[in-house]
């Protein structure tokens, strides 16, 4: 703590208590947590009160143990199957594919989707040593056969990796005589040409629709 | 999540699992985590491996449990009195005095002092109905009077309270014939006059002082 800058200081600089240091570095760790808020976090928690504390760990320790993955779409649930996948009311025929359990609620919130979730759990990626039989296609195509599936749709990274899994499933599941179709990619709602990047521009005017009128 | 825009929307909407949305509400009540980043945090720990929930769950508890007041000068410590207190190189004539435990952290990082603290734990505030009697105010008497001290200096804040409790100490201590100083008000290091308000000018106008040449 700034002892580098003053090697001759004859009196010892007080260093945060080991403990609090340690915990600093945990939290640091989390995402969205740099070494000040960990610190400001850290200093908070050792001077609130046992029970504040007794609260975090305890909610810590019942969300993981509660939380799993859910064993039919792979989204995160803490029952089994997980709502959606027990929901009558959600199209059986219609499968969304995302990468992680998470994308399932960012696409939740959009209401614009009726279907079944599969969560692939990764995407292909040669550099990273991930292929294929790394990713929840197996049991993706048991689903697809078992709920005479009619559209699978691709909702993963519109990066590199997200167009070698879409481009390897497009082929894989075409075999099983269903549409493989993927989400657009274009202009970000709300926003304008200028903050857009050419590869954006590009994929934008070659996703362009006819415009609906009467 | 978002049900209000969408009254009729007939699937059910997937909200977070209990235990997330729980555990999400008791980091936002952390120090600088909002709703967005409490859920993002609540969602990467759930997904984390157990062994790393672990760390974190027993890092929070050992330091809860590890870290207490000094008994002398009320700062965070792990042992009996603080390294600080316990140092024989800082002069014992010399008090600083601060509001809360982590001021003598920041106080530390300057390399400026090197006396002894002791942490008031509030100020005065009829408002919020601290009176003197609710600070540790007698035992820092009982310092000043144990180890001969020569002058006190009040680090407290620049508010209102802050020259509450400055003033109420200042007269109650000067009975003690000892030396009362508050640390200087004036304009933060490397700003320049155009980020100033009022007051900081007023204050750093009251405070001018001689330059020092040969």
């Amino acid at each position: 703590m700034g002892a580098k800058c003053c090697p001759t200081w004859p009196y010892t600089v007080l260093n945060l208590p080991p403990a609090i240091q340690l915990l600093k570095a945990v939290l640091n760790q989390l995402p969205g947590i740099g070494p000040r808020s960990a610190e400001r976090i850290a200093l908070h928690l050792v001077q609130s009160k046992e029970d504040k504390v007794h609260q975090l760990v305890h909610a810590i320790q019942e969300a993981k143990e509660r939380v799993a993955l859910c064993e039919q779409c792979g989204g995160l649930t803490e029952s089994q199957p997980c709502p959606l996948c027990s929901n009558p009311q959600r199209l059986k025929e219609l499968i969304c594919v995302v990468v992680k359990p998470t994308d399932i609620l960012n696409l939740e919130k959009s209401h614009a989707f009726r279907g079944h979730y599969h969560v692939l759990g990764g995407q292909i990626s040669p550099i990273n040593g991930v292929g294929p039989e790394d990713l929840q296609i197996k049991s993706l195509e048991e689903r697809i056969t078992k709920n005479l599936v009619q559209e699978v749709i691709l909702a993963l990274g519109s990066d590199l990796e997200g167009d070698a899994t879409s481009f390897y499933l497009a082929k894989r599941l075409s075999a099983c005589g269903i549409k493989v179709t993927r989400i657009a990619q274009g202009l970000p709602a709300g926003s304008e040409l200028d903050y857009a990047d050419e590869l954006t521009l590009e994929r934008a005017l070659q996703g362009r629709r006819v415009i609906q009128h009467d």
